[in-house]
């Protein structure tokens, strides 16, 4: 499948996330079909706990009325994790779009719950960019998701 | 009710975002009974979207391995929002201690649901915090929580 255009914008992030050494992982904040900021995980960039893709896109949003999140969409490559999904529900984003949803579920299902779409256009791009990173840093994912 | 130890540090940083003129909530991480961090709601100082108490708790305690967070306690003056449970969540805390669930419920219907102990400790000295914060400020107020 094609990636949608924004998916496109994410997918870069999540490659320069790659390029780093970091999760590739990227997100892209739209609102009124225009980008407000883009994001990717930095957490071995930076040693930051809190920079996965979508919280480092909602924080490079900068400050906004809260009217202004509940009139955004946020791209984001892979299903987002408990964390992001907090954040997506406490600024009450109404529609998100996932690239891959096949590594890693995430909480799709909470977050619909408390009334966000959820979209999935499962990217192989987006799943293909995990895989490798996957296969070539084993230890670096481990650590990550389980240790 | 007399606060806890470590509710009484929670409340200090709360306090101290008073001072600066942020939101008044403030958070503790502890590990094994000794303080790994502090944090206090920055929104307000910082211009920051993620740097509630929590969250900024958690990013003050440095990168860990998962494991380290899975015995760690979280004291935090006020009910978490979905963005701070969400990252409880993630990080597998297994513990938090609340001081005022009474002004804002926050999530501890859905923490519990994952597994995390819940214990309210309804602090009388975190509710009056707040609640001065909120009568004195009450535009402030409305901006965090409703425009």
């Amino acid at each position: 499948m094609t990636m949608s255009p924004f998916m496109q914008v994410a997918y870069s992030e999540a490659q320069a996330s790659f390029n780093e050494g970091g999760l590739p992982v990227g997100s892209v904040l739209v609102h009124d079909g225009e980008i407000v900021s883009t994001g990717r995980n930095r957490q071995e960039q930076t040693g930051s706990n809190l920079l996965h893709a979508e919280n480092d896109a909602l924080e490079r949003a900068g400050r906004r009325e809260r009217r202004f999140f509940r009139a955004c969409e946020l791209y984001t490559t892979l299903s987002p994790c408990p964390m992001c999904s907090g954040s997506v529900v406490f600024y009450e984003i109404p529609r998100i779009i996932v690239g891959d949803c096949t590594t890693f579920a995430g909480e799709v299902e909470w977050i619909r719950s408390r009334g966000v779409t959820v979209d999935l256009e499962e990217s192989q791009e987006c799943i293909a960019l995990l895989q490798r990173f996957i296969r070539e840093k084993p230890d670096l994912w481990r650590k990550i998701v389980a240790d």
